[in-house]
């Protein structure tokens, strides 16, 4: 085991690395997306639950407009509805905007904000790294939900530990 | 917005802090275990995946293993089958079995160490903070699969918020 010696890093993650750790998330995600067929991503589903669809546009919802809301404090709107003409290809654009969005806001979000307490889209009331670890973890529980729309699609879904 | 003005907590998270995190997690994951009838948690599965039994197993296998060896820095092997007679009631028990050993041996864990490069289980390379974070993001992942087999039994899951 090496020790790590640089006493900036005696710190569980840095806010680089969680913007690194979630854009890898991010980029497996996108690929499930790419995985689906173009029907059965909007139109696919188990047991009532939503098309994937669905849920990419509510994380498109939350991902980018909920990291604006941290840095810029300004009350955002959640919207998980999109102009998608059941193109894949135009989800896949607002993914990449998100992206981009996410990166450029983040370098705005301060070190000492991470515990400040904050209502994200004006109603979940949590602190800034309760709000972000909440849109990851939404995201990777969605998306262990595709893996089983595309396994009973016959599908094979990208590993998860490829980032 | 409240601002913190605390200097201890200019940092994202703290250890205490991602423990509770992932004990409100590994909360749900129980709950979502209780959900499931005795039959359909060792048998039920869809697309050939495996039953969730199968799988938190396998959750069993990394959690309380995994954080003793990062606090010890003895190797961990990975077991991923428990004696359980088909009964949920002895996958409970190491289910609380595991959250005590994990509060245990989190307070070894010091706070200079969340950047040290570890094998985990003796073969995956990454820093301490990596393979906690893989460890709570492939429960979740395979959480969310639980979710998508209990509605299509008809069995409304826990929240997903509430931990």
């Amino acid at each position: 085991m090496e020790t790590n010696t640089n006493t900036t890093l005696q710190t569980v993650i840095t806010p680089e690395e969680l913007l690194a750790h979630w854009q890898g998330h991010r980029n497996l995600t996108r690929r499930v997306i790419e995985a689906f067929p173009e029907d059965d991503f909007f139109n696919y589903s188990i047991g009532g639950m939503r098309t994937f669809a669905e849920m990419v546009m509510e994380l498109l919802g939350i991902a980018g407009p909920g990291i604006k809301e941290i840095a810029t404090a300004e009350t955002a709107q959640l919207i998980e509805n999109v102009e998608h003409n059941n193109k894949k290809a135009q989800i896949l654009e607002l993914w990449d905007k998100a992206t981009k969005d996410i990166d450029t806001y983040w370098t705005q979000i301060k070190p000492e904000q991470f515990h400040d307490t904050i209502k994200s889209f004006g109603q979940y009331e949590g602190t800034v790294w309760s709000s972000i670890f909440y849109f990851i973890d939404n995201e990777i529980h969605h998306r262990g939900q595709a893996y089983v729309y595309l396994r009973a699609l016959n599908i094979e879904p990208p590993f998860f530990y490829e980032r």
